[in-house]
């Protein structure tokens, strides 16, 4: 069995491949590299710097209109992104400030005119600019934010107030240091109404000063993420012009009269605050990358480091050797693969959207309702696969200058900013329940069930238990037949659709009449669901992931590598079923044979297996040296324990060797 | 219902509560507290002034014998220690380094001589000291390490040589800048007869000169706990008097004679290391400290923090009214207590057995498997609860001035230092096999499932699952008859032996004969098995822990407060039978029914029931705002949000408010 890497990297790489090989080579240089230690004024200054490098080469202008000197070029864009955090977290998401957010915000909300005056100053980093949504006191409810834009219809201008201190803009890159100007979100009140949450461009400084009216605040050291100025501002009567305010979606002309081209102010909301989603994919593209970084290092140093005489002759083996160690990588080896392939995805059809290719209501819906799930999937198996990588690499992972920690440490905000994971999961809730809803108007949990169960075949749906009885006759006394019913993709496809569409059918009947409700009742009678809610859109999202990476696999043509990734693939759909075996069971969907098979299979069969390929399937990754800069990845454990081991060897042909006691 | 939280409070301080509120109050002080961005060279030279500051305090010192001023007061000597994690964990890890290593390490293997010689100048601090025992290429396996200390009959002395780069001693506290000598650990050879591994004192530097043979480096940077000088060591031809091998287990006389107490070079080597064992416990305490401070700040925030307009008249509610937010937080409240009784039941067997109260061999042993399994339990738990407090906190949990990121960086390493957790649970999983092979020598595992199932009534053992078709009918459309058979503690106590229990026989069933089969076999059929050992290792962790929380309860006799810990109890309880359902539903243990009805006990009662004591429950810890030191656990954010709210109701009573659109 052999895998074809060069081949497998074309795919990981993907449909933006020159792009990222282009972005990956930029990220070689030791000027993009993040200096271990360096404080946290120093770093700060270090990637703006590095920021103006990357205005330099023009890949960061990528998405922005043709005329004004970008590419119209979306998820290329993202592409080129996402390969930043190789060199540096910090770089990522500073240029993310400027050219996802700030930048990206004049291009999406606002207007021609907003595009010739502001663009080119926040394209060439002329002025660095903060995104100015978030507030002390509200971070995932934007629309219930308290700052202020009011009309002042007598010099024909906008003035931005902040009411309180909870209303203080927070978390904002660019607002402690460098910002210039702002894109400033607001309640927009024209005439004593309040049109909801707009955008206006704001000058905030001049300089190293603040404008008169506007204040601020350091918000000092974070967790991570330390090259990024991270502050806070307040407004007292600040004014701009009234064609500051960015006016795609809602203007105000001369007369003061407010129009929008969308009628219903819930969903203009939402489509202003869609442009966002491209924050999201790009976490989402961030994670994977990560996640690369990580499992690169720490599978190069476990089947390089030894530990404990087990081996023939009383040789050390290598940790990678050892079953827990296999269950501690492998797996998640496995996660990211499917992290990678499910990413590639979400960016074509983010691209599809964004370039105007597929851009309905339903395809911006689709896409967001996709950029929410996995998101909060990648992002928080990131960290778990960061962390376990750490661990698997013992004192010498949680050496700075082997990278973990300082990753770990970076993305740990990824699962709470750009839309906190448990909020999104919730949006992807209410999206499936909305979906089941249009699908099954009256039927309740149990007719949907019986419906599901119609479709399945063979894992079918039974509450009673009599189906896995039958199961557990029918597989008696034999593993292999216990695992032979649900080592196929379409078993696995099965059991993972299975449990989005019952779990959500359960819910839909708990929560039956729920619009009839007043509203405080219907928010307890959802609050007494949100747990399982939640865990409703995890399991979505675990099916997209396994979806993703299972259509890969069917565009694999060479054999080997085909059938190791359908391993992988199996190892991941395994992984989940096992995690989930408790809903299984109880559910009637697998037999007690079966969940054992399932476990003993993952062990016995499918990690011993993977385990000959592990070093194939990171190196088909692609990083150079230059991108890993861990020296434990670096060959050096294997020089170690290679003159150790020569030394003892030595030592017992030299008869020299002390005797023991 | 009422909680007495000072009683409560005084319950979780222990039996060495004096000495922990001296400690305590010793940590108020700035002089202690960590500096967040300091550099780390700034850091480490604060923490050297704060070690001498501790020196002064004398409180440092209670451990060490009477006649050289200390207390002989093992168990009150830790207590003090944990404390310190309050102030910065660097500065409890490097006292640590100097105290519980360097100089215990003198105490413990050396003897008289020694203790005359070196222990004064370890407990002042004239002699920073390092703890050499690590090593590049061997962390877990101690016995393996490569550096060796040769007898010269000619010289009468020890020749300390490191025979090759992984043999450098690594990751030592003290090595890079301020260590003047170590204790370090070496094979002894003498007369060509290799004796195993022992402890010689070592000078090292003369002020910041490494003395002639010694060389080394700087660990550099690392994840955590950057106030500690970590490095590495290396020895050419270095030379120490005979009597600087520490010789309490081992000596060599002026002969070059070597004698020791102890035959058996196994049994000898794991004595000295087991008085290692006192680092793991002040790990464990660490990690219940870190864990209370982070659910302090997150649920203090949590019931202050307000997001979305769910409540009456579309009010914004508090985030702990959620009942995510009440799973995420109050589950690890519960696991919070658990790790908290349970340390002081490891404190308490520690300080018997170290005060020579119960010393024999059995006694160590025991004292170290529960070592091994709580430390493993409770610093993977802490990193658990410091991450999702963190994340419960969102952008202001990321702040380094809110404290939950840079806890958890510290106690990153915790998991994998003073033995990696995936080690330690292996070491308890051998002695679960060899006191089960002992109690049943001839037993297989289906022998040792009938003989439990005799034992244990109505919750018994069915391998068919009839069982639990019994209990289906039982139960049938009751869930109150379902919950009912599981809420006692007899229950919860049956269900988490039984499985740890059953576990361990299906192990020892296969690996019956492994002692028979030559060394390759046995590892390999060992390994087969490594990943179901270490969990059942850990459900050993977790019986341990909630039977310490029982007898906790039991002794409470306030009504109000053991009613409230009752259901904190069960909430443990049931969190750990609803992560292992599949395990209980496969081996016929629970009905489905049972096990949905703990998930929705869980969901409907135990958490609303809980929630509204979380506050009381968080206070008891006792915790000052000098020890919390977090902005978001002020009361900053109530203030905010009242502020915001006292502005929303005055604009609408003033009929000035915006209209909506």
């Amino acid at each position: 069995m052999h895998v074809d890497v060069a081949a497998l990297g074309e795919l990981l790489l993907g449909r933006w491949k020159d792009v990222r090989l282009a972005s990956r080579e930029l990220m070689k240089r030791d000027a993009f590299h993040r200096i271990p230690g360096q404080s946290m004024d120093e770093h700060r200054e270090r990637v703006l710097g590095q920021l103006k490098l990357l205005v330099d080469e023009r890949t960061v202008l990528r998405a922005f209109p043709q005329r004004l000197g970008g590419l119209d070029d979306h998820g290329g864009n993202l592409a080129q992104f996402e390969e930043i955090a190789i060199a540096d977290p910090s770089l990522q998401i500073k240029s993310g400030v400027q050219w996802g957010l700030f930048a990206a915000a004049i291009m999406h909300l606002g207007t021609e005119y907003h595009h010739d005056t502001f663009l080119p100053g926040a394209m060439s980093l002329a002025v660095p600019g903060a995104f100015a949504m978030t507030e002390t006191g509200h971070g995932s409810d934007v629309a219930s934010i308290g700052t202020t834009a009011t009309y002042d219809p007598e010099r024909d201008e906008f003035v931005i107030d902040t009411p309180f201190r909870a209303a203080w803009k927070d978390y904002l890159g660019n607002a402690a240091l460098h910002g210039q100007a702002a894109v400033v979100f607001a309640q927009l009140i024209v005439g004593g109404v309040n049109h909801g949450v707009h955008a206006l461009y704001v000058p905030i400084r001049d300089g190293k000063d603040f404008l008169p009216g506007i204040g601020g605040d350091d918000d000092g050291l974070k967790g991570g993420l330390n090259g990024i100025d991270n502050g806070r501002l307040h407004f007292t009567g600040v004014r701009v012009p009234r064609t500051n305010l960015l006016n795609r979606y809602g203007d105000v002309d001369a007369n003061g009269v407010y129009t929008s081209s969308i009628a219903s102010p819930g969903r203009r909301f939402f489509t202003m605050i869609g442009t966002l989603v491209q924050g999201r994919v790009s976490l989402d593209g961030a994670a994977v990358i990560a996640s690369k970084l990580a499992l690169k290092i720490a599978i190069t140093y476990g089947s390089e480091r030894r530990q404990f005489a087990d081996g023939p002759n009383g040789e050390e083996i290598v940790l990678l050797d050892y079953q827990r160690h296999q269950r501690r990588l492998i797996t998640r080896l496995a996660t990211t693969y499917a992290m990678a392939f499910a990413h590639e995805r979400l960016l074509e059809t983010f691209h599809a959207v964004f370039s105007g290719e597929k851009a309905t209501d339903a395809d911006r819906q689709e896409l967001e309702t996709l950029a929410a799930a996995l998101k909060s999937f990648s992002t928080w198996s990131a960290l778990d696969i960061l962390q376990e990588s750490r661990e698997a690499c013992g004192g010498a992972g949680f050496l700075a200058e082997n990278r973990l920690t300082q990753l770990r440490q970076d993305l740990d905000i990824y699962v709470t900013f750009e839309g906190d994971n448990n909020v999104l999961l919730q949006l992807v809730a209410k999206r499936l329940l909305a979906d089941y809803a249009k699908g099954f108007k009256n039927a309740d949990a149990a007719a949907i069930a019986g419906l599901v169960a119609a479709q399945v075949g063979e894992v079918a749906i039974n509450r009673s238990g009599l189906r896995s009885f039958v199961q557990s006759v029918a597989d008696f006394g034999s593993r292999a037949r216990s695992i032979g019913f649900v080592r196929g993709p379409a078993a696995q496809r099965q059991l993972l659709t299975d449990r989005v569409h019952t779990m959500v059918a359960e819910i839909a009947g708990r929560l039956k009449g729920v619009a009839q409700l007043p509203t405080q009742e219907a928010a307890a009678l959802f609050n007494a669901n949100q747990n399982e809610l939640i865990e409703a859109a995890y399991a979505h999202a675990e099916l997209l992931e396994w979806e993703a990476f299972t259509d890969a696999v069917d565009r694999i043509a060479d054999p080997g590598t085909k059938q190791v990734l359908t391993w992988l693939r199996d190892l991941f759909g395994f992984t989940l079923i096992e995690k989930h075996a408790a809903w299984y069971l109880i559910n009637g969907r697998l037999s007690t044979a079966r969940a054992v098979a399932i476990t003993d299979y993952i062990d016995d069969r499918l990690l011993p297996r993977l385990r000959a390929h592990a070093l194939d399937l990171v190196d088909a990754f692609g990083f150079a040296p230059e991108h890993l800069r861990a020296p434990i990845a670096s060959g050096a454990e294997k020089q170690r324990q290679d003159e150790a081991r020569a030394y003892y060897a030595d030592l017992r042909a030299s008869g020299k060797a002390p005797a023991a006691e």
